[in-house]
């Protein structure tokens, strides 16, 4: 393999893989049979499947992870002379998923071609390959066999489940199916069910096969050739669609007129035609056509629901606890597709979840890929060490913004210490704009079990998840969709508001979703405020809170005490405390001309 | 025909065609041979093209109407018992294309199977197709064969040339190489040159067309059978790109698993399967492999340049007004595409550009459709009506934003005269935030006749194309990357700088691209406002600029004309002139304490 290559390979989940045995593939067989969800049975079940690390004495630390449709077993490298795994920079020693730490299992899915029993396989009935005859294969049917892997593992209950796309989808049927065998999924890249337009690429590329003249209705394993063109067709088409246009620029704008001569039939006019030739004549060689049209239709059927009322249906058996991450560039399985996931997830309500959706310019593929590696990484190697129990409720962060217009740092947070004082414990708690986690980490400290964060920052995600902090990454201009009414007893935006520019919207979605809602903001009317616009003519600008230029200030709304008291009896908000503080005065509550006097105010209001 | 037919019919640029030849194409054969641009000739070639109204007396209506890669002559139909056009939305009497006053030519294109010269045409030399013989065929060919056309029409010079996607790219090659003979030019949904998805695609369906068993490289036209299968293919491809996810999710999300049942070999499980199979056959039936080889690799050779430098090189010839249009959701040819054109048509710097990203959700195909003709109809209408003459500048709107902060209307925006007095006529002018164009209007009375202006908001670009104003669709927080460093004499910024939510990098822009910039802005500091906060408490509020609330104002910037100075002084910005101004005093100029007694600043800055 030239440098050219080892620099591509790593565009789709498999590139690495050669047509070569596995040597470290493990097999057990199944001699009951296996009925499938759509009909059919099979009498004889084998799994081929590797492993990684060691299962614990109390065999809890296993984490499977499920591949993705032209996947394997071969997760990873198991030593140094050992061929390249499919996710080698995310399993290993010291990695994300630590085979130091965990018992990782990797099967081969059902209906493959890679060990685990999939049409290419003689049927003990007839003596010949099932091909066309193997019965329809859903993803229902592969964690079936999944789960009699682990049964045969003697493993009761996995620590997580982990997958991105098809994997994915194995992973969200694990959850609605088997979630007392599992505590915690994280499905990666993934949807409820395909897009119209995923959908459509993977009938366009089993057409491509179905009518390759080589396919003779799937019987082409006792003819001389294989269904080759369709094949590489349907293979070109997923390469494409893997990757975004941006990937695809990056690799291969440069270079349009110098194609690789490449020993393909196809169209070598350009760099990029030269690749698809290429990577689609490999891929004939390692995979079996049968598999590929079994496999992607199983993807197409798989179907969770198209309503959000379908998807809660599907996924009220909770139980388990949730990380589900999409990245911004993945057009095949867009990040819109998993906030449908998260968005049910939550109206369950009874695990935590968390979500990210991680910058990457990959396409799909990213979750196989290096670059955003660092952050969905860390959110799964949090996630995993969190669901371990390794995870030990750290002290609050010693850096966080200021709370009080004047002074830059304090101590303590006192708003904090103010906020937490009007919540109950027994009370579930969502909080916007929650940062890396500390006034989270003070509510738990309090004895609050049920809380949830909101941020935009996707390194506060990444902070939150590592100290075992549920949490959505979500902008709160786009309101709360995700979240259900009256869904939470309260809900905190704590020095927040003058942020925000949909500030009317998010209010009402805030009383939606919260019984009671606590907002708390600087507020401008305070003499010292009114004095420097007054005396000196110049917008506002103070060490603490306000240590910001007119020109770059977070701060975009401006607002006084006056105001937001003016705005709740407009709009019929319900105040039920108003807490006037002067943190210039050593946070003394303000009772007298609070607009005037108190520099911080917090409100608890309600519809 | 059937509804659910007429419904799905009008997804792609020529759905709506059957096979049947056209009543009212006329055709022209030339002699002379054709030297085409990659080598060999085609010694006679034949135009099939239709024409819609009356060439006027002096040959000046005609437009140039260019098809897509499986577009045909009949953009329109002639009369009630006509065929539908593939583009009876936009072309006919009072239509955008307004055929009662426009003379509109559409040719079918060389390399095409529709009545223009291709390889199903019977070669001179032979006897026989074509076929694979067919020299490679590029958009210079194409178009050096319409040029032909409008000469054996006897006009000299086009009004205008319009087309969408490769349409589009023959609407750049027009411009690229015969700004002599055309006045404007449209180009819609298209590219400098394909992105390497958009490329990607395109081989993947000629390689299914080429391995076809029936293809017999190229010379099935003896055969019994044509390469149908790789065909519909590749034209399934095709569809399934052209429109936005959006909008496949909305044709067959709902449906599903209720495929219909189609008289085709392809797969037909899902309903996007039955229409992808229904679609691909049906194209079958009326176009020609070989033309779609050909016509697709034009496509993919056109190039114009990858670097911003080669493409300004290709486009420098100028000569010729601009209107470049992308939708929002067209993926295979996206808006950065479309901003690339632009970018190098504004460093040409010779003729007006105006560019607008409209709005829509459905993907490439949207210059077909109706969903968003509203907006990109009413910019090619007034495009139009400017090239032929037909807009007289209109008075200065009545609506526009108030200019005071106290008073909600002015007579006159005496802002507006107080900044055209500090410009020369002679200079160039780009305003930023320019509205529906009253301050442009007020600099073209003035005798300023380079003017363009900027702003977000797309009513405000059609109301501006509609006065014969050149304005370019941006937002002003990305900056001002399309255009070049000094590239105009004076850049304005009237009344927008609170608004703006980067304004260190716009302010850096403006000076980088004008020589001299002259930003206007309310002064907070002003001694009524500054009572207003000091006295009642409350964040300012007035009937005229400032009649917003503090949640709801687009002035999210608050700054007083001390702010300003001093960011200037601490930027190293030179300040030429300061005008302040009292518009509650009658529009005083205000000398002594500015920051105290002027409520609105206009300021001349350079670098």
């Amino acid at each position: 393999m030239d440098a050219q290559d080892k620099k591509q390979q790593f565009s789709s989940s498999d590139d690495v893989r050669s047509a070569r045995p596995l040597r470290h593939v493990q097999t057990v067989t199944f001699d009951e049979p296996l009925v499938m969800e759509l009909g059919g049975a099979l009498p004889r079940t084998t799994v081929a499947y590797e492993t990684y690390g060691r299962l614990n004495a109390r065999r809890d630390n296993a984490v499977l992870v499920c591949h993705a449709i032209s996947g394997d077993s071969h997760v990873a490298a198991h030593d140094a002379d050992d061929e390249t795994g499919w996710w080698d920079i995310a399993v290993g020693p010291g990695k994300t998923i630590d085979t130091d730490r965990y018992f990782v299992i990797c099967p081969n899915i059902l209906g493959g071609c890679r060990g685990t029993t999939g049409p290419s396989e003689i049927s003990p009935a007839t003596g010949r390959p099932y091909g066309a005859d193997f019965p329809t294969v859903t993803v229902g049917d592969m964690v079936a066999l999944q789960v009699r892997l682990i049964d045969h593992l003697g493993i009761d209950r996995l620590l997580a489940t982990v997958g991105g796309s098809m994997g994915g989808h194995q992973v969200l049927w694990w959850g609605a199916k088997y979630p007392g065998r599992v505590k915690g999924l994280i499905p990666l890249a993934t949807s409820p069910r395909l897009s119209s337009q995923a959908l459509a690429f993977d009938i366009v590329g089993r057409n491509a096969i179905l009518q390759d003249p080589n396919f003779h209705a799937g019987r082409y394993y006792e003819q001389d050739a294989v269904p080759g063109v369709g094949l590489a067709i349907a293979r070109m088409i997923g390469h494409i669609s893997y990757l975004s246009p941006q990937a695809l620029d990056a690799k291969f704008d440069a270079t349009r007129y110098q194609p690789r001569d490449v020993p393909v039939e196809f169209e070598k006019k350009f760099s990029i035609g030269s690749y698809l030739g290429y990577q689609g004549a490999k891929f004939v060689d390692r995979f079996d056509a049968n598999s590929y049209i079994a496999l992607s239709m199983a993807m197409d059927l798989f179907d969770l629901g198209s309503t959000r009322e379908q998807l809660i249906d599907a996924l009220k058996a909770g139980g388990t606890e949730w990380l589900v991450i999409s990245y911004t560039s993945d057009w095949l399985f867009s990040p819109a597709e998993s906030r449908r996931i998260v968005d049910a997830l939550i109206a369950t309500n009874n695990k935590p979840v968390s979500y990210c959706n991680v910058t990457s310019e990959a396409g799909h593929d990213a979750f196989l890929l290096e670059d955003s590696l660092p952050r969905y990484g860390a959110l799964m190697a949090g996630f995993l060490a969190h669901l371990a129990g390794q995870w030990v409720a750290a002290a609050p962060d010693a850096e966080h913004s200021p709370t009080s217009i004047f002074h830059p740092d304090h101590p303590h947070r006192i708003d904090y210490e103010r906020i937490v004082g009007l919540v109950e414990p027994s009370q579930s708690v969502m909080d916007l704009g929650c940062g890396t986690g500390a006034l989270m980490q003070a509510l738990h400290a309090h004895g609050c079990t049920e809380i949830v964060g909101v941020d935009i920052d996707q390194d506060a995600i990444v902070a939150c998840v590592g100290k075992g902090l549920p949490v959505i990454h979500a902008d709160l201009n786009e309101g709360l969709r995700l979240f259900g009414d009256g869904q939470f007893d309260v809900v905190l935006l704590s020095q927040t508001l003058q942020t925000v520019k949909e500030v009317e919207a998010l209010v009402d979605d805030m009383l939606r979703v919260g019984r009671r809602c606590i907002v708390s903001f600087p507020n401008f009317a305070y003499h010292k405020l009114r004095r420097m616009l007054a005396e000196q003519g110049r917008a506002p600008e103070t060490p603490g809170l306000l240590s910001h230029k007119w020109y770059d200030t977070p701060n975009i709304r401006v607002l006084t005490i006056a105001d937001f008291e003016n705005f709740c009896a407009r709009k019929g908000i319900r105040v039920h405390r108003r807490v006037a503080l002067d943190t210039e005065e050593n946070w003394r509550e303000i009772e007298d001309e609070p607009n005037l006097n108190a520099d911080l105010a917090i409100f608890v209001i309600s519809r």
